[in-house]
């Protein structure tokens, strides 16, 4: 799924429509989510969207959110995302996001 | 809870441990949330720690976390907080990320 | 100028106004630039902002643009701060963004 | 050089290595530097990297510079990016990010 040119990365993006004229973002992050679900990738709405997969994919996936958003009117677009790879420890796909809330609860639990 | 000299937000921080040889972070987000647990702060871990809350003491909550992983041997930390404030609604404390979240949801159950 | 309850910050943050019916946002910037003026607090604009000194300043300084660009019209605002903070190493006041930028050119110029 | 599938982005970066060892990241930054020469992209060193160009190669660009940095050893990193685009304003290639500081500066020279 993810060779040594495609790093599998763990991502969490906030995409903000700007210059809409009206502070609700819901309806853009919904169609965010129609995107990504076309995607195939693993993602999970939140404060932002977490998201993971190979890097060129997630990126592509966050690059067509824009371009619906655009297309949904917001005529300007600013997205923060935070994305990580690691090579110390192999993951399997889609588990990258889940795993690591799971270590913190296993150390919190005990 | 927020004065009009303290804006209550709706914020989701991402803190990461410098310089320990180890690329595992769990214990010290483990530790964070033994921070905000103390803060009374509503929060919720995933990719990054959603916490809400008047601004002075959401900040004065995630700089005690730095406090708290400088203390458990993090030489330096690089936290990303994506912070929001808004005038356009009341926000009933607490219920800030959970409203976000839910009102993608229902656009996209229709 | 810090003591260990505050601990010295190096910021960067990137403020965005939401709902403004504009995709620009340089006449709300500029009001920042305002605000940080008075903050007495070094700081440089960029694609965000470089801000640093004490923690709890940092972040009123930041608080306070965001009161201004409400003030301003803006219904919502959506922020992203990167701040580090560190113990290996004292920063003198207002020295923390140049220097990290001048260690990376030092070694490049090797 | 950017077609309607491949939106341009003026972005900014900020790349951790994890797990090294050592607070220090400016020989990690550099390597970056050396990256982002080769992608013939435009880019500035601050606090982050600003780097701007076509979406896609401007994610190819970071994701190499992670390329880069895990072979130098770092077994895991965590960046924050940055990304805007526009629909409302033609970007001249390379004069995204200049651009948007000096519209700010305009406003406050006046």
């Amino acid at each position: 799924m993810s060779t040594s040119d495609d790093l599998y990365a763990v991502a969490d993006f906030c995409l903000i429509p700007m210059g809409t004229g009206e502070p609700s973002v819901a309806g853009y992050i919904a169609e965010c989510q129609r995107v990504l679900e076309k995607s195939g990738l693993k993602y999970k709405v939140g404060y932002g969207t977490n998201l993971e997969g190979p890097w060129s994919e997630v990126s592509k996936a966050i690059h067509d959110c824009h371009l619906a958003v655009h297309a949904q009117g917001a005529p300007r677009i600013a997205t923060d995302i935070r994305i990580g790879t690691r090579t110390d420890r192999e993951i399997a796909p889609g588990t990258g996001n889940e795993a690591k809330v799971k270590r913190v609860e296993d150390i919190l639990s005990k």
